[in-house]
């Protein structure tokens, strides 16, 4: 079975585009919103906010809608985002250390302890407060600091070890960088990042606009 | 109106989905592929993959599914990779670096011409192909080079201001990583992205997990 079936994806991402919404309209001084109002803030239709909604329990006021800070909090909490998210990442280049210090990382819960390296060029940098160390180390210090999330940054013929390695210290999700897809036991939970595909969404964007600019169909 | 709005998000990860799997398909010697065979490997319904296949096109072969070659053009086509694409990246930091060395762009068509930032000993820096410039000279440049898609990783503070010299020098569409919403006219294409986002998944796909192995309901 594929893994990247594992996460609902659209689902998920709305969640967090709500959660966005819910947070811009709490700090304009709202205290209510309504489904029709949360769809047109995210481009989505009322029957789509609603049924989303529904799925994880009932948050409506009577003829008012949704109490924002009630659902704000319900939201954050089926995100996983009430609590604090023990990360390391794996693969201290370009990447790897632009993610470590990465803004909304942190403000959303998930502190990066650690970067991991096979380069002894790199070990002892420090990113934030996180250090650089030996790729030797990830699996004891993943289990000895019960780290819950491992970042996997390496380039793709690494990924699949480096995985193995977090696996083996009982992590129990994996957000893969790397170009390659990776194997999971059923147990944790993995999401593939492809910058690509953010790319495509413009291209595909731009084509669209210049067929619309030209009088073209649909 | 939020530029949020502007690209139907799920219809073009679904694309690139079905475009990954395609490749796949294609290397392993299939010629023809049903949409339960699509639907299966991507992890939706084949009624999704219908309408979404049906809405561009009839790429059907009576019995025997859809042809891979025709289809993979077709999807190709539509997310405009049947082109190349000049590209700038603003902010030569570490995200901005790793992005311009991020493989998959170039090998969709994506071409970083330069990096721009505005500290001076950054200049002169080179990644693959592609040179750190003043900021100063990003409008006339893009506009020299007619570059369609910038790639904003500055600051959040500086986004907006580089995006209306990416505007001003006619460029067709942003991808922000700066973690600050831009405002763009409506010819211009906007795709804002939060690493965030992906990890919020993950922590969500743990917590469901979690409570599942607890023997929580759904």
């Amino acid at each position: 079975m594929s893994s990247l079936r594992k996460v609902s994806d659209s689902t998920v991402r709305r969640l967090s585009l709500y959660l966005r919404i819910l947070r811009q309209i709490r700090a304009r001084g709202e205290t209510t919103i309504s489904s029709e109002q949360l769809a047109d803030e995210g481009g989505l239709t009322s029957a789509q906010v609603r049924k989303d909604l529904s799925f994880f329990g009932n948050f409506g006021v009577r003829g008012r809608g949704y109490d924002v800070v009630a659902l704000e909090q319900a939201v954050q909490s089926i995100l996983g985002l009430d609590r604090v998210w023990p990360a390391v990442v794996v693969g201290a280049g370009r990447l790897g250390s632009a993610l470590t210090a990465y803004p909304d990382f942190a403000r959303q819960g998930f502190r990066i302890l650690a970067l991991f390296d096979t380069d002894p060029a790199k070990h002892g940098r420090r990113f934030g407060d996180a250090e650089v160390l030996p790729l030797s180390e990830l699996e004891s210090f993943a289990r000895r600091e019960r780290v819950s999330i491992g970042i996997v940054a390496t380039p793709a013929a690494a990924a699949q070890d480096v995985a193995n390695q977090l696996i083996g210290a009982g992590i129990l999700g994996i957000l893969n960088f790397a170009p390659a897809r990776i194997e999971v036991p059923p147990h944790v939970s993995l999401r593939q990042v492809n910058l690509a595909v953010e790319l495509e969404g413009l291209s595909f964007a731009i084509v669209g606009a210049g067929q619309r600019a030209n009088g073209g169909t649909r």
